[in-house]
Formats: C-alpha cells, structure tokens, sequence
C-alpha cells in the first residue's frame, strides 16, 4: 500500500521545521557562528535562555558535523577554549583552572562584542558545572573523527587546554576510587537531585574524556599526564562494571550482603543495607536479561535509579561491556512504557515521590514527582537512544522512539521536556523551541539513517596494551570485569 | 559545711582510675610510646579498637602535652609523618598525596615491628578519613605551643609534610566555595549521615589547620602555598559566618527567602526552599539570643541539624565571631535538655528519623534515631565543651557538665557513647575503656583547672593584616562578616 501524499510530506515538513528552527538558534559572535543559544522562544522572556550552554550545544554539533558546517564547531571550540582559565586562581569564589563554563552569552558594550562566561556564578543555586569540560574534549575529537584534521588538537593552545582539563580531573584528592568527587547538579540534573558524590553520569563522561584525551593528547611533555590516564583507564572501568551494575543476579548478590564488614576481604564493600533498597521493586521491574548501571555509589549508599544519560553513553563510549549493553536495552525494550512512554525518553526512573522527594530534592518545586529532572521526559536524549541502539545492533528500538515522537514534537513546538508517567504533559516550565530537543531529534534520524557518524561518539573496546600498563595495581580485581 | 570524705574520695578515685586505663592504653613501638589504642576492653573483641586512630589521639595527646609527656606526641607525630603518601599515586585505589591515615596499628612479622596504616581501605563502607591531616596539622601546632619549641615544624621533613597537606586541601577542583568538598562520613561521623558536600566539622578543621600551617610553614619556597593561605582564610571564614549562621534574625530573612533567582545579585544565593526546613520547630527552639553555625550548605540544602563539634571547634579555633560564640554558648544553655541531657554531649540534634532517617543514612542499624552518630552522646565532646566555655567566659557550663558526667563515666566504665534522648542508656555497640573518653574527661577537667592551656588548640582574632591582602577579591561581600 502507498504512503498517503500528506503523511510524507508531513514528515519532510516536521525536518525542514526543525531545520529552519534550528538556523534560527545559531548565535554570532563578530560576524562568526560560534554556537547555539539555549531556545529560541519569542513567547517568554529569555531569563538565560539567550545564552549558549555547553552541554545543550553538543547535539547542535554533532549535527553541523554531519551536515558539514564544521566551522560554527571550530569556532565554538576555539572560544570556549579561550574561556577557560589558564592561571591557577588564588580567589576561591573564581572558578578552577581548566574549567569550561556552563554557558556564555554575547554582550555588547559600545558597540564592541564580548563573550560573558557563566561557571556558576550566575546559576541558580551556584551549581558547578563539571560536565562541561568533559563534553569539550568529547566534542574536540568528535571535530577530528568528522573532519579528519588533527591538526586542531596538535595546536599549543589545545594541547594545554586538554592537558589542564586532565590535571583538574586527575587532580590530587581525598577520595580513594577511580571516579570523580562531584557536587550535587554538577551535570545535566543541575538542580539537587541527590546525585552527589560519584553520580554515573559525570562518570561516564570522565571515562569518555579520557579516551579522547588520550587519542588526542601528544605524549611528549605529557608523560605525566598519559601515564596517569593509561592507569586511570581500565580502573574506572573494572569499578564501574563491577560496582555500578544491577542485574537480577547481581542484586541476589546485594540481596544476601552481609554487613558491617571490616577489612579488605570485605564483599559488601560500601556497607549496603538492602533495607535500603526497593529490592521489591526491582524483583519485578527487572526483565531476566535485562540490567543498567545504578545511579550512584558510595558510603551505604546505592542508588538504583535507573538515569538515562549515564546508561546511553556508557553503552556509546563502550564504558559498559557488550553484555552489559545488550541487557541495559533489553531493559528499555521490556519497560518500554516506564522509561519512553510517550514521549522519549525518561530523564530518570522512578521519580522520588513523597518524603523521599521532600529531603532529596530540598522541596524543590521545579522537580516534583514525574516532572523536569525528577523523572521527566527529555526528546534530547533520543539522539544518544538512537546511538546506543545503532552500537548494539538494535536500530528498529531508536525507529518506534523517533515515531512516537516527531509529530507530537513538531506540534508542541519542540518543548525541552514533558512532565507525567507517560510524557504526555508537555513540561510545566518548558520553553518552546528549545534547540538541543530540536538538535537531538535531527541528530537521532541521521545517527539511525547513516550508522557510520556513529564514530564520532563512540569508542572501541579499551586496548588491552592499556589495561596492561595498570596490571601492577589491582588487577586481580579488575581482571574478571574487563574481559569478555 | 565540709564535703562528705567519701565524696571527695571518689572524685579523686575518679581521676585516678582515669589515669590508670589511659597508661594502660598506650601503644608502644619498638620500645617507644607512640599513641593511644582506641579502646582497652578485655571483655570484647578487639576488632579494629586496637589501633591508633588519629582522631581519637587527639585528646589524649592534649593531655600528654599539659602533663609533659611531650615524647609520646612527638613520637606519634613522627611516625605518622612517615606513613604520610610522598608520591603522587598513579593507582587511584591508594590515598591521595598528602593525606594521614584514619588509624594504624602495630603488627610483628618475625619478631620484626612495623606499622600498618589504614587510609580507609579497610574501613567499613571505605570511606576516606579527610579530618587526619587536618587534625594532625592541628596538633602539631599544640605540641610547639607546649614546648615552646618550634624547631620540629622547621625540619625538612615536618615542612615537606605540611606542604603536601595544604596542597591536597587548596588543590584544583571543581568547586568554587572556600570550602572543603569532600565525601560523605570523612570526619568524626564516618558513616553516612548526609554530610556530604560541605559539612560544618571538616571546614572548621580546615580553617583551624589553615590558621596552624600559615603559623608555622617557612616561607622561604612556599611563597605559592602561604599566599594560598592568606587569600582562603578570610574568604572562608566569611563564608562560614555568613551562610552557615542561623538564628532568629537569620532564620525570618531565609523564611522570606524567595527561591530560582538567577544571576550575580541573587539573595538566596544557594536556592533553599523554605519547605525543606523546620521553620516551625526552630521558631520554637532558637532561644533569642542564640545561634549556631549549621551543618551543611550546598545547592537547594541548609541542613538545620546542630553540630557539636563544627559548633565547639568554630568558638575555639576564632572561626566564629565573638558574638557568635557567646550565642552558641547561649543556645547550648538554654537548651541543655536536649544539648547536654545526662550525659554531655549530643554529637548532632536532633536525630534523623522515620523516613529522613532511612533515607539519609541508608538504614544503618547503627545510627538509628537517638544513637550512635545520629544524636547519641558523647563524652569525648566534652574537652571542647570545656575549652569553648573557657573562650567565652562560661567556665560554669563546664563544670556543670563535668558533674554530670564524672561519677556515671567511672560507673559504667568509660563507655565511648550514649543513646537515648537523655543519654541515660549506654551505647547500644559501645566499647568500655574507650581511650577517648576517658583523654576527653581528664582534658575538660585539666582546661577548666587551668585555662591557659586553652592556648593550645585556641586562635586569636584573624589579623587584619591577613585579611586585607585577601581585599583584592571579594572584599565587598567579606567585610561586614569580619568585623564585630
């Protein structure tokens, strides 16, 4: 039977709507495009929507590198980079050295344009943005793997840039594990949300960072820095696969846990008390071969919700093993309703709902149960569903999302996020024409219609050359969960 | 009318016994006294109570100080030093550079001595002890102050050790407060207790350490570090009076906060939502003249639990201002009851229970409501009871405490805390012969019977002179919270 004429043309307009929306959103810096602004909505007043968030810029870009408009990237590389500061700051209240601000705006003073970079000062709720220097480096070499040209990164100015990105993360601390030490909301959930600590998404980011850092990264004068990330490597691997991840096997194992265990023998190594844990739940949410990495982990204290954004790109920066990743999308295809309902897909899940929203979240009203971060719908992060289901052959899962999707979103006038079970309110605070779900949509269908700009994401397995180099350290450990 | 003989006996007896089980518990190695045992009870398990912990040594050190036995801490403060990382660790499973173990004991293999450090590698739930290197700064400024000797902080060694130290605390990060991020449970309250982020105790060791180490670093090649210092002190001192006081005044300008302001002029610069406070509790327990410093700040979160140490270590190290410390003083007396109860002193109050307690703790059996870390007692709190009455002229305070206390302690024999909302039940898990609690007992008497030794642990006003050449930066918004 032939597609009726009206149904394919509205899906050449929703494209053509999101492309021309799109345009709209580049923002110009002395005649140069250099990025995207946040939204593009003429209804409400643009509070800080005018500006150019890093993180909401990476969709765009992705996007421009597959359309060949490789230069708006470049130039949004190039400034940013010249944002970070470079001088070790004695003022505690300046930002870090090797930071990338959340965000930067365009300002005229007499005529004369600069760039105002925000690093938290100016957010809400001083939150530190630490995602956003991780998704610079996975965004530099996403230029590279499109443009083919190296050349940016072997540039003094990058070279130092990566290098001080590197130091600020591999800095000298007080924790003792291979992840990252991070504030509440220090990423996408950039309000308290209780991930503090050692959340999985900034973990996932680190892990993908340090692979490109490393592809990108001149060992000469950087033996410091290569070596530490040669060891960094398979560590936050292994602890990632082995701590993180919750299958129906493994919380048998959790289940059982002893605890109050001293020593290094200890098998219940951050003390869990499965009263803890909504181990009633997951005995029925979880499908037999189903499984996801756990929102966080540390001192009594594993959080088993399930995040999307950590999930998707452990799955594309190959952080999960094939097993893992196979299961975590068995996990979305069985509970299919619960985390892409209708509208693609849930942000978190479940939401914390009653007291435990109350304390977690500090009553924040913007995050009540089923809404914004607090189990919100997010179109954005379609484009990484879309990647991990091409990275695990699973492409007609990414298919069913995008069509449940695209008539709402061009309907709706393309809304940050959806609120709700299901994703069918359209966000009680969401702007219209909010560029990364315009971005991430246009991102998804390419990502789905030619699976070879998967690479500019994603990773290869980790070389065992490199796992070798951390053999001295704990690899008896480590070992059981690197190979496959 | 004269004392009963016997009475007088016994409190004699009192001290007598004290002294006894703390000679009984030194550690001794390779002949030499080099700390105290956690606890000496022969009735149970040894477990870990063997050890040396650093934070228990403190008070004991103290009063080895007062009484001239200057070796044991001297001995203490040596060997420790040597357990010190030097070295950047490329396994991100071993302890930063810079840190002091949790604890260490003395094993024999062939009849040959060594020390064993614990970095919290084989601690319950791992966590990472930040207050030993803080602490261990603070008492070595406590063994100069008593012998007058300043030649052991000038030793290559002692320099090189407090170097790395401030390097670990003023390293890069992603954090842009004057405080410390650190995990959660890396101080007194080494369990989860929602102290993560920024907790009230582990800044205030932070400021008394950065107080310690500016007296003492040589400047000749630590120009970076001393400049480091005298730019934080202020700023972070601002910072505590500022943002962590809460007293009536305080509290109705947070319950007319309003919350989501954006940018540089925000008031509510941490975005807390009335509804996640107490208000109506608080409105009912802060007397009018009191005030307390509270417990953790961050994103969306004032946690309004009242900390004894945070609290008590802020009076004496000059943290808080004078006005402040006579409020503190002031609340701790009218709410007595609940501060003091029979058995002085809640480490926090109130507990966490129901839902918060479940949720904040993870369901640790072992800090239910009312014990353990989560509002127990504990007798060790009772030195710095007793130096902070001597700082604000309340010495009356402390005596009263220590009369409550004294016979109930020899009873039950020196038990390390209480439960209970009055203290009147013995810890649920406590050791007797806790080495602590008997140190804490003898120290509290020692500085009441002779305030000079306040000078101790005691800092003087901030300098003015430190203070302005921190002018530079955010003089504006520090200035009103300097001056008294």
């Amino acid at each position: 039977m032939a597609m009726p004429i009206n149904e394919l043309l509205t899906d050449e307009n929703i494209e053509e709507q999101a492309w021309r929306a799109l345009e709209q959103s580049i923002l110009y810096y002395q005649g140069r495009p250099i990025g995207t602004v946040a939204a593009y909505d003429v209804s409400v007043e643009a509070l800080n929507y005018d500006q150019c968030f890093v993180r909401d810029f990476v969709s765009s870009a992705l996007i421009f590198l597959i359309k060949g408009r490789t230069d708006i990237v470049r130039n949004f590389l190039e400034e940013t980079l010249k944002l970070q500061p470079k001088e070790r700051e004695l003022d505690a209240y300046k930002p870090g050295r090797g930071l990338i601000p959340a965000s930067f705006k365009v300002v005229s003073v007499n005529g004369q344009e600069h760039l105002e970079a925000d690093f938290g000062e100016h957010a809400i709720a001083r939150v530190t943005p630490v995602d956003s220097c991780l998704w610079w480096i996975i965004l530099l070499r996403a230029y590279i793997v499109a443009t083919k040209d190296y050349s940016i990164a072997y540039e003094p100015e990058f070279q130092n840039g990566i290098r001080l990105i590197m130091e600020i993360c591999l800095a000298n601390r007080f924790d003792m594990y291979p992840t990252l030490l991070v504030p509440d909301g220090a990423c996408m959930i950039d309000r308290r949300m209780g991930i503090y600590g050692h959340p999985l998404e900034l973990q996932v980011l680190f892990y993908a960072a340090l692979r490109a850092a490393r592809e990108m990264l001149i060992c000469k004068g950087n033996q410091d820095i290569v070596a530490a990330i040669d060891n960094r490597l398979p560590l936050l691997c292994a602890h990632i696969r082995q701590h993180y991840w919750i299958d129906i096997n493994r919380l048998n194992t959790i289940y059982r846990f002893k605890s109050e265990e001293y020593g290094k023998a200890a098998v219940n190594l951050f003390n869990i008390y499965v009263d803890s844990l909504p181990y009633y739940e997951l005995d029925k949410w979880l499908p037999i071969k189903g499984g996801y990495l756990a929102g966080n982990v540390g001192p009594s204290q594993l959080d088993t919700r399930f995040f999307a954004l950590g999930n998707l790109m452990a799955i594309i920066s190959d952080l999960a093993t094939e097993e893992q990743s196979q299961a975590i999308m068995t996990l979305i295809e069985e509970q299919w309703d619960d985390l892409m309902g209708d509208m693609p897909m849930k942000i978190c899940f479940p939401a914390l709902e009653n007291e435990e929203y109350r304390i977690v979240t500090g009553c924040d009203p913007k995050n009540i149960p089923w809404s914004y971060h607090n189990a919100g719908s997010w179109p954005v992060l379609m484009w990484m569903f879309a990647a991990a289901s091409v990275k695990t052959n699973k492409i007609g899962l990414a298919r069913k999302a995008i069509e449940i999707a695209k008539v709402r979103l061009s309907e709706d006038e393309w809304p940050e996020y959806y609120d709700g079970k299901k994703g069918r309110l359209i966000g009680k605070q969401a702007r219209k024409y909010q560029t990364w779900t315009i971005a991430g949509f246009l991102l998804a269908k390419e990502l789905m219609d030619n699976p070879i700009y998967l690479s500019l994401v994603s990773f290869d397995e980790l070389s065992p050359e490199v796992i070798s180099r951390a053999c001295e350290f704990e690899i008896g450990s480590v070992d059981p969960f690197l190979s496959h």
